[in-house]
């Protein structure tokens, strides 16, 4: 950081703090509704940050270099509003007099992209942590990738604010033991230990030793900070450089510091302190300023503007200076930090999807995913791909991908188990044929810590981390997160791609060994709700493709859309469908005709019926066409590899397809009422509404029914109940 | 335990580990599938465990004060199948031949209810370790309530096996944080520590000092113990008896050990050896037997069924003893475990509908809830209440709650944050008064650490961990769990209530501050899918009451199922509707008539609709009544507070309620996709299909439009269109 601020004085501190502390239960108050006990505990820490620390740029919320700051205890919102205000931000104090009201900037929990400066939506505890780590992982790996000897154009700090909620939350262990292991030294989370959450103290349910529990993770971990000193916090944060390690300042402070009756105690968490407490805490601080005004001396103590531009202009020279020698590396930056597609992005597109086509292969859909992916890796070196430990059953890796790891002289060795040949580097680490990413690991000598860079990272068994952590990558920007599990474990992370949909994060999540195909594994690992309970989260791509050509499809979309995509894929083989270029094309739409009645029915017809399935079913209702044409039904079949996709086209494009009148059938190896909405009550659905079983596949596809003559029963059964 | 058996000699220690090996190697070469490399690297552990320490009956898998033993690195299942197999338990030979093959008491995850022994289902990683920890506290708990001087009839102990996987999930840290904070010490986890997962060697991606940590945790951690060698495990598993807390026994161990070219890598996890790796280490380890043939003096060495009766026997003997000196406590006690609901349950029932009925009172579900509980609580001394820390917003505590802690001597004074009037036991510790439960905390002088039984814990923010201990405390017996957070996080917990709807336990979910409702929190915090997608989860019931009355019945219903309930309930005041004796009989089938249209249509009208309307939407449909009579529309409301109860009556029941051919109109402030099931296409839906906002409840109402007006508008719509 270039213009660190001359340390304030006490008494500015003090007022600087009690500032904070004011707004916040103001605003609060007003709004009759939010939670004052954190700003009025954090209000130092926050000062000592934010005045001393973190570099930004009000003026451009949008500066690539500056630092990340996440309020992972998001319920204290009006801190960061306070603090967003104060520093210079697009945020005028009108609105933080509408906190929590329709429409305002200031929403109860902080959202990104409502408000200038909030860098991720926060509330659902722990996983603002995980966003952390998930910024610090991209920082990290953009540094290396693009920073070269005398050019540092990444080099910026991670900061997150957190709770004993988060720190109680099982994310915070998943991304703590992955921060701590990558050794993520730019990260430094400020813990707010104050003893006390909603039900009361929390020494009768959380007795951890918390800074035990974080060197334990390999972190660096300062101990008993007073929280209300800003100068001890200031320290605390000097110390958190150079140790090569992410750091934990564990603040010992008071929840609700400053209200003279309900400081230190659960009745400060969330709820307005009323009229009077906050007039006697109004009082207690000697803060003589009527609700909402400031006075300009505090202001300018706060107000970061100058100092902002004045970085990022620095930033900006260097980063000129940069473009002259790596003009090539220059552009490449700025696309991806814009989170650009590369200019010949449509031509891998149309040659992905030709090559598909023409190879016209039967595998799964989940090889057809690593197909596509090795194909888009060498048009998108963004692509930073991943799993929760199932890169073999993922096949989440291609022939291109580096791990990301650290370099460990115990590599290995730590465990006693070198009896056998495993090796820790299955998905290509040593191979430096990493698909035009050619910069990636060229310069760790530039760098303080072991961190290996590379577009690869072995999440471990981490669902709900690698997910909220891959949140964290997209919001950062500069990769393209991808990451398997499988299809059934989609719960375990289930917030954490509700919260990508809210944000619309371009995070991609890859589900594999979706329904009973997965076989012998059984109930506890057969997905037969999920694709239908992951379509009801608004704003979430869910896409269920059939064969490579649509699966190729379904990782265009996903790459193009501004938002997230789950990609939901077989573990067993699937036919190749053959198709016209109108219907490769078509495919995007979510829902199209892959195979169409006659124009006219032939004399020996006598109904017509609309089949709709999706992935491994969409042969099931191919196979049923004969049969059901040698009884006289026409039958067209529609693959629908995305209903959610499909739902946002024209209405005429849905009704082209699923022709009003004409009865359907769905059929899809999950719950049958989902389908319903496209049915009706009169249409049939052929699925599966109970738990699996462990067996092989097909034998569980015959004992759940799930053939072509059940779709052959039901379409006889609306195609005469409806004639 | 009473019989321990002696020590056994190192040869038939080795000839029992390497039967074990080859069950899992042969069954899992058979089935062509599966995961031979855990039974392999933890066979001396469980041979240690169950040859020496485990306290269990063969005979009798249901013997209440049998030790527990939970496999929650499940793949490695067929260890468990070998186990119980030899041990003596009802699974012959033959099913182990049927390893993963259809309807087989060998799938490929253990299963509870499918196979004798089976203490839970695991698979999911973690969720095992946290079901032994409800299991563990569920004895401690009984103990304290049962036990008395000198009668010891509750006293068995928690086994664990847990892997890479199982640690590394976020849900291991919830599960073990709240176990040392409550000194769970009769719970015993061995860690299988081998160093690989299925991505490779954990170092790169899983780095933590995990005896460290769990000491951090307050546990009593025995490092580095030998995982090959039986009397080092059996050394560890005495010591961990008599500390005070729980232990976690790390164990160094090989993966796969006894494979030649596959031991000590991920190869060996999840895939068969195959043919010629199975005879080399059958060679390797000197097995002359062909695959499934076990020597009989092996068996001998494994038989547990003549100590088990022995030991059960023995224990019948203490328990005949204190019903002797206890009668009513013995009566209860079997009651108790059995699941069975008491002899004036139906008039507790009666009562709970009554007084709710006359009391006429229009309050929020929430609160409703709360008022169920305490009623019943009276009559059911095993409800076990508690809360992810929003106990005060839940309403889940009680007048007659007593608090699960430690009496600690820092009790809260540990954070140095003492300037407040905060109490840490908000749900009436202290208050002996507990509903009819008069032998809770009755004698704690009977145990050796500082727990303080109870009936109501506070979990901590831990909504994931809560619900499988809350599963892990249903499957104990004696105990009716349920615990409470918002319905946002059911998220955070979906895989865990999953696994309840697999398993059939009672565990009851109270969700509350559904939908828009919630208000100022905003959409982070506003459950707009979530009622909709728990519906399809097999097997899981769903309530969304409208008021006291149908809050009452939904915690009947769930009180009486043999499986999980979620109940979903509004932070906001619903107004009580009035209904016949007769109405309020139909509420148990999910969904009824709640007001009529007239039964022949007046001159003035000319047509009918049916409102479905479910919570805080029903009081709408109700308001619409008057203004489609006066357009000449009859109405009939129908309340649906469990679309999957409702799903389940006699298709007499659902005609009747929904008359095929009248065009319907749902409203619920949820997704509406949801609800074409019971509208069809043609019918009209009242919902939300995107993420709320932050504002105040009745602003939300507005801007979304869910008002009577919009129900109104809907019915004419679909009136008009169908008539």
């Amino acid at each position: 950081m270039s213009a660190v601020a001359q340390p304030l004085t006490v008494p500015a501190t003090r007022s600087m703090a009690d500032a904070l502390r004011m707004l916040a239960i103001d605003a609060v108050e007003a709004a009759k509704s939010g939670h004052p006990g954190m700003p009025l505990g954090m209000a130092e820490i926050a000062v000592a940050l934010w005045s001393r620390h973190l570099k930004h740029n009000p003026r451009n919320p949008a500066w690539p270099d500056r630092d990340r700051f996440i309020l992972s205890n998001g319920h204290g919102s009006m801190l960061l509003y306070a603090l967003l205000h104060l520093s210079g931000y697009d945020l005028p104090i009108d609105e933080l007099k509408r906190f929590r009201q329709l429409h305002s900037k200031t929403p109860g929990h902080p959202e990104a992209g409502v408000t200038p400066g909030v860098e991720t939506t926060t509330g659902p505890l722990g996983q603002g942590l995980a966003n952390g780590v998930g910024m610090a992982l991209a920082e990290a790996l953009l540094a290396r990738e693009f920073n070269r000897p005398g050019h540092r154009i990444v080099d910026h700090r991670t900061y997150v604010f957190a709770g004993d909620g988060c720190l109680m939350e099982g994310i915070s262990h998943e991304a703590a033991s992955l921060a701590g292991t990558l050794q993520l030294d730019k990260l430094t989370v400020l813990y707010d230990d104050n003893g006390i959450s909603i039900d009361g103290h929390v020494a009768q349910w959380f007795a951890d030793d918390t800074p035990a529990r974080f060197e334990a993770y390999g972190w660096h971990v300062v101990r008993e900070v007073d929280g209300h000193d800003v100068d001890a916090v200031d320290r605390a944060l000097q110390q958190a450089h150079g140790t090569g390690r992410p750091t934990l300042i564990c603040c010992r402070t008071v929840i609700g510091q400053g209200s003279p009756s309900k400081a230190g105690t659960h009745d400060v968490h969330g709820a307005p302190l009323g009229a009077d407490e906050v007039e006697r805490t109004r009082r207690a601080l000697g803060w003589p300023h009527p609700p909402f005004e400031i006075p300009d001396e505090i202001r300018a103590l706060f107000d970061a503007s100058a100092r902002g531009l004045a970085d990022e202009a620095e930033w900006s020279e260097h980063f000129e200076a940069y473009r002259k020698h790596y003009p090539n590396e220059a552009a490449e930056f700025e696309r991806r930090i814009q989170d650009r597609l590369p200019a010949h992005w449509r031509d891998a597109v149309r040659a992905l999807l030709r090559d598909a086509d023409c190879a016209a292969a039967t595998v799964a859909t989940r090889k057809a995913s690593q197909q596509a992916i090795a194909a888009l890796a060498r048009s998108l070196p963004e692509m930073l791909g991943g799993s929760a430990d199932l890169t073999g059953s993922n096949l989440t890796d291609w022939p291109g991908a580096i791990d990301v790891g650290i370099d460990r002289d115990d590599n290995g060795s730590d465990n006693g188990n070198e009896s056998g040949n495993g090796s820790g580097n299955r998905s290509g680490n040593g191979n430096n044929d990493n698909g035009g990413n050619s910069s990636n690991n060229s310069n760790n000598s530039n760098n303080s810590n072991a961190l290996r860079g590379g577009n690869y990272v072995h999440y471990g068994v981490r669902e709900f981390g690698m997910s909220a952590v891959m949140n964290g990558i997209a919001l950062h920007r500069g990769y393209l997160p991808f990451g398997g599990t499988f299809l059934t474990f989609s719960d375990y992370s289930r917030n954490a791609l509700r919260m990508a949909a809210l944000m619309k994060t371009r995070s991609i999540f890859v589900f594999t060994h979706d329904s009973i195909g997965l076989g012998e594994d059984g109930p506890t690992h057969q997905a037969v709700e999920h694709a239908a309970s992951l379509r009801l989260i608004p704003g979430l791509d869910v896409w269920r493709p059939c064969d490579t050509v649509e699966t190729a499809q379904a990782w265009v979309s996903a790459v193009e859309r501004k938002g997230p995509s789950c990609l939901l894929l077989s573990r067993q083989n699937l036919p190749f469908v053959a198709r016209s270029g109108e219907q490769i094309a078509a495919i995007a739409h979510g829902g199209y005709v892959l195979r169409d009645w006659p124009s006219d029915l032939a004399p020996t017809q006598h109904a017509r019926v609309v089949l709709i399935a999706t992935g491994s079913e969409v042969a099931l209702a191919l196979d049923a066409i004969a049969q059901l044409e040698a009884a006289g039904i026409a039958a067209r079949v529609v693959s629908m590899p995305s209903t959610t996709v499909f739902d946002r086209q024209a209405l005429a494009w849905r009704e082209a397809v699923l022709p009003p009148g004409v009865p359907r059938v769905a059929v899809e190896a999950g719950v049958r009422a989902f389908w319903r909405q496209y049915v009706g009550l009169d249409g049939g659905v052929v699925g599966i509404d109970t738990f699996g079983e462990s067996a092989p596949a097909a034998a569980l596809f015959a004992h759940f029914n799930l053939s072509a003559q059940a779709v052959v029963d039901e379409a006889h059964r609306v195609a005469h109940g409806v004639r």
